[in-house]
């Protein structure tokens, strides 16, 4: 009898315990732990360290840290299946290059033709076209791209245990927000629906846009033009620009999400920095220091030196996807 | 009896419909029924008109929308304030216009010295600090300085019934924005206290900052160098920019304010446009077409067009300010 209530008792409370756990795909850990422990103090009142609602800002990146971002950022793929879909249109192309390296889909030209043939590409399949015809074309190939190494729709190659930390933290009254390198616009299609966070949570990078009206009606037409590129030094300016205020925990996987850590991390009273660390090969992918995309060196140095949290994605995350 | 019975029932029914009224400084007119008559559509569930609450984005211009703009912007005051303020550390510009107007206290000859001159004063008072110094100057002037002609304070120079019209839209579930083309860091130290708008639903014009370690602490540095305009064609892509989403309601004054309004009356679904109208030259100012502030010529001509709302100061509202 006794020993029945005890049982009944334990697994009551083992259930509630798995109830109770926000964070499912995380294992028991340092990292899960110091999460725990930050939202915790900042969100108990009468902490020394708790921060009013409006206040609890948390930023994200995106490529590599809320989604996959290998063997290339997924906006690249994007833009090359639009120069496919665009090619009938301009049969130059095919003696062209970049052009003509896509069209072949050897994706290694394509890359050694470096960030002047990137950016014409991103020109010629971003701009041209009213924001509301943008926004209809990423709807349209997120909806129904396929990874090229995984064969999985782009938007279920998201991290399952950062969806379950989003949603923690938005349960704590925190606001997300992405603040990515990827383009803005491209982001805001499918990012409430896979993310939960609105658009005007959303920062990238952008290009130019010019308000016209055509017979009556106004649009935005989308320029090729950078805009903004929310990289590296751009991040905490992006911040500003966007947000106003500093977050107080940051979230991100490489070197270009290093100066927004810096950011969050200098502000007064308790702050949270949070580094991704790819070391999956089997799941995912495992790069760090050598990465051609999402390079993580100078980051992991300060990481330490500053004793910011760094997920190990093997050991600390039980799944990866949803 | 019954006249006594009839007339309780009736006290307590007018004094019922007064404490219902959200809008007490909105006398009963054209204007302020249609904005209850918007507000009751988009809202309420089951109406053809119904507007789920995250799509409810409300956007207000705020220099002559919001608080008053004469006889000039008041940031130009405080820009006026900062150069007196600076003038010990730079004794040239005794004799170095538009600066020596400005310590003559010559307005007519800063204004005189047209765009040019009014760029310079911004950029050498709203330039070479952090955005954490210049969010201290700002406070501390918003805080102490006084308008020359009313002698009030600057944020008691809002409007009334715009106070009550954000509360009663917020109540409603609207998210509301202000799109200026002041300065977006010239707002944001003081709009949240005043209009209960916080930083990241500010957009403004604005001028580049740069991320800098500064002793190992970052920074960012306000440069002097405009990054965007957000006026006239620049108010649909800033709120493009910022919010990602069409606004569904939307507050100007001037012609300033016109691509705002085309903009978010072009939506699909119900829209709500309303322009200001300074008719009271004894309560505030009036002024329209021929101003040098807040000039408001072709949007009179479009707003009759499209049946937008124009309020009439004087006739429709029982207060200016608070």
């Amino acid at each position: 009898m006794k020993i029945a209530v005890v049982a009944a008792l334990s697994a009551l409370w083992v259930s509630k315990l798995i109830a109770a756990d926000p964070l499912p795909a995380w294992n028991e850990s340092a990292a899960k732990a110091s999460i725990v422990a930050f939202v915790e103090k900042v969100t108990h009142e009468g902490s020394p360290d708790f921060v009013p609602a409006a206040e609890r800002v948390a930023t994200f990146d995106n490529d590599g840290t809320l989604w996959a971002e290998q063997p290339i950022y997924f906006q690249a793929f994007f833009a090359f299946d639009r120069i496919k879909a665009l090619a009938p249109q301009h049969p130059e192309w095919k003696d062209q290059e970049p052009y003509a390296a896509v069209l072949r889909g050897d994706t290694k030209a394509v890359l050694a033709g470096g960030e002047k043939g990137l950016l014409e590409l991103i020109m010629a399949t971003h701009a041209g076209v009213t924001t509301e015809e943008f926004e209809g074309i990423v709807k349209e190939w997120i909806s129904t791209a396929r990874h090229p190494v995984t064969k999985r729709p782009y938007t279920s190659m998201v991290y399952q245990p950062m969806l379950e930390l989003l949603a923690y933290l938005r349960a704590h009254g925190f606001k997300t927000c992405i603040v990515s390198g990827g383009g803005i616009e491209f982001m805001r299609p499918w990012a409430e629906s896979v993310y939960g966070i609105p658009p005007e949570q959303i920062i990238g990078s952008s290009i130019k846009t010019r308000f016209e009206l055509r017979d009556g009606k106004p649009v935005l037409v989308r320029l090729p033009e950078i805009n903004f590129i929310d990289d590296k030094d751009g991040k905490p300016v992006g911040i500003q620009q966007h947000i106003g205020r500093r977050p107080i925990a940051a979230f991100g996987n490489s070197d270009g999400d290093l100066q927004m850590l810096q950011w969050t991390a200098a502000g007064a009273g308790a702050r949270f920095c949070l580094y991704v660390h790819h070391t999956d090969a089997e799941r995912e992918w495992a790069y760090d220091r050598e990465s051609h995309v999402g390079r993580l060196d100078r980051g992991l140095v300060e990481a330490q030196k500053n004793a910011w949290t760094v997920v190990n994605m093997k050991a600390d995350w039980n799944r990866i996807y949803p």
